[in-house]
């Protein structure tokens, strides 16, 4: 059997009494990465260790489904041996055969003792493991962090870990501990982003994709998906709802007093106000969005404060401060760029000229013109 | 004199008839970093680039200030010469001359034509100029992204703009153009990084603190001075307040009925509405908070749905996805953690057990029993 070291993030470590819910949490979305990718094994906790027993053949496809899983720092394929200095030496001159280590790469051993009753302090294990592979592969010991190759030991009561990588696990918190949030999600490439990084930082995630065409309907339940990728411990669950029902009537109410110029930002406010009334029954704490402030003419914080005014909710814009750049290239490595530059069916209602400085005590008169005086 | 190319981020490339004042805002804001950092120059755009003129001893430094405005793609060290191919080749020598270019480095020439009437094409400008520098250094070409040296051209009418250097810009919006933004500003990390974020986005900012004590208050002061070193063409001006006039009577209310666990979310929850009355004064269209989701037990996404509820003007939280080591990593990158991590004053009002989940309604209630009961 293969067995693999994962590190959970510092963040997790300083939640005092809730430390043992996220840890629980995390385990519990460990073990669902592995079953949804076909794979079986146990996962337990080891101090503030979590360990993962699979077989042999599955070591490498179970570290590439742990990286997915947020909440983790590093993952460490590793190899447990009697606490024995010995034996130490033995898989460390493996581990280091394996990592092709030889002249002119340097190496150095690092050990950690958990079970301060052994022996040996840390220093002395360094030396006697170091002098074990540098017998086998004559490469110079270097003790900084250029070194080549990094071999850990983790020595516990009875036994040691032994490991010659870490591979960068993706950060964040357990998915599940930080609540459950909606998100508008168009077919675009921004709003899947934001959904990402909600779910990075730990939060369940419900898309509402408003529909109207079957094109950006299609790519929303894509991209959908692609997140389902990373959402362990949690079903995604896509509420699709009818745009032309929410938007036909607004858009020809406007056209009627010629102003259709506020269609954009009466449609996002439509969309958050009807978020925010199913909020209740999917016991949802907030909605996010994907604006970035300034990307189209129309993300401006005038259009931003006018649709979302009264909005009894908080609204997260995790990517309120991101540029293009930055967003396309996560959404690369997220896995929904593909679908969501596919050719775009375009909004049938999009104005010609959209506002882009909504005034709020305007937007009272206009929707009080089309008959939605009480509106919040 | 020394001549700097400058080129500007795509993003501002695409903003149609707006495009004008986005540039134009942006030399404003060059001109304010040459003058700040004590240089003086001549700044003017020339088609999509805009070039800097310094003096020789002066190209350095303010490429160093320019890499602090936002709105920069990338900049180079850049020389004019004639439209004649011997002169670029001339030139491209000195270049690869001070780049040190010698075998086994490889080199590229990139040329761009801006005037389409050069009796050479790119391709053939790019082999005589290439030929000239060969033989000076012998160094072989390769034509991929991974060549050592890349010389760029752009011909001009009647002149040619070579480089060998492309310098990193910041990135982001012009300063000014995204509007102007509170920022709720305490003497922690987290706060002045979302400052830094909001304005490197464009938005000009005025930071508001809440004055509990003098160490607190100097450590805010401190980080305004360090944002100052990235906002140009907008001074930072805080606005000081009274935390203790803000909050010893609401929290000697709490006590009385024992319910000193609602302080936190009373206490933001009074910042905000202080700050949402503050905003037609300054012209101010949003408020900017250093919230990241679950960082500390109180921020929750009820917590701030309570703190939150009935502020009628966007809360920005650009923080609310990112995890701590990144928001140290930008702070120390911007020049605020340093000031940021001296000792702390704690808040003098924090409960021993701050709610970590409030309830909005059981929050009307309090407000109601200590008398703050038409509060939105």
């Amino acid at each position: 059997m293969g067995l693999i070291l994962v590190r959970y993030v510092g963040e997790i470590g300083i939640k005092g009494h809730n430390r043992h819910l996220f840890v629980k949490r995390l385990r519990r979305n460990m073990r669902d990465a592995l079953k949804k990718n076909g794979l079986s094994g146990n996962v337990w906790s080891e101090g503030q260790r979590i360990l993962v027993e699979v077989d042999d053949t599955a070591v490498e496809p179970a570290i590439h489904a742990l990286q997915r899983v947020f909440g983790i720092a590093s993952i460490s394929p590793v190899y447990r041996v009697p606490a024995d200095v010995a034996a130490m030496g033995a898989v460390a001159r493996q581990i280091a055969a394996r990592l092709a280590l030889q002249p002119p790469m340097t190496f150095r051993i690092q050990t950690r003792r958990a079970d301060k009753s052994f022996p040996l302090t840390s220093p002395e294990i360094n030396r006697q493991v170091g002098s074990a592979v540098y017998e086998a592969t004559h490469a110079p010991v270097d003790l900084s962090d250029h070194a080549d190759v990094t071999i850990g030991i983790e020595v516990r009561e009875g036994y040691a870990l032994v490991f010659g990588e870490r591979i960068p696990g993706e950060g964040g918190m357990p998915l599940g501990t930080q609540g459950r949030v909606f998100v508008l999600l168009s077919g675009g490439i921004d709003s899947p982003v934001a959904a990402w990084l909600m779910m990075r930082r730990g939060c369940g995630i419900i898309p509402i994709h408003w529909a109207q065409n079957e094109v950006e309907r299609e790519k929303a339940l894509k991209n959908c998906e692609q997140l389902g990728r990373w959402s362990f411990g949690w079903e995604i669950k896509p509420i699709i709802l009818d745009h032309n029902e929410l938007m036909a009537p607004i858009v020809e109410q406007l056209r009627e007093i010629g102003e259709e110029r506020w269609t954009c930002v009466l449609c996002k406010r439509a969309m958050l106000l009807r978020a925010a009334e199913l909020a209740p029954r999917y016991s949802v704490e907030a909605i996010v969005m994907g604006d970035s402030l300034g990307q189209v003419a129309s993300q401006t914080l005038n259009n931003m404060a006018a649709s979302s005014a009264g909005i009894d909710l908080p609204i997260l814009r995790p990517l309120i401060a991101y540029d293009k750049v930055e967003i396309m290239a996560l959404a690369r490595r997220i896995g929904t760029f593909e679908t969501s530059i596919q050719t775009a069916s375009t909004c049938a209602y999009v104005p010609a000229h959209p506002l882009t400085n909504a005034d709020r005590g305007r937007m009272q008169e206009i929707l009080q013109r089309i008959g939605y005086a009480n509106h919040p």
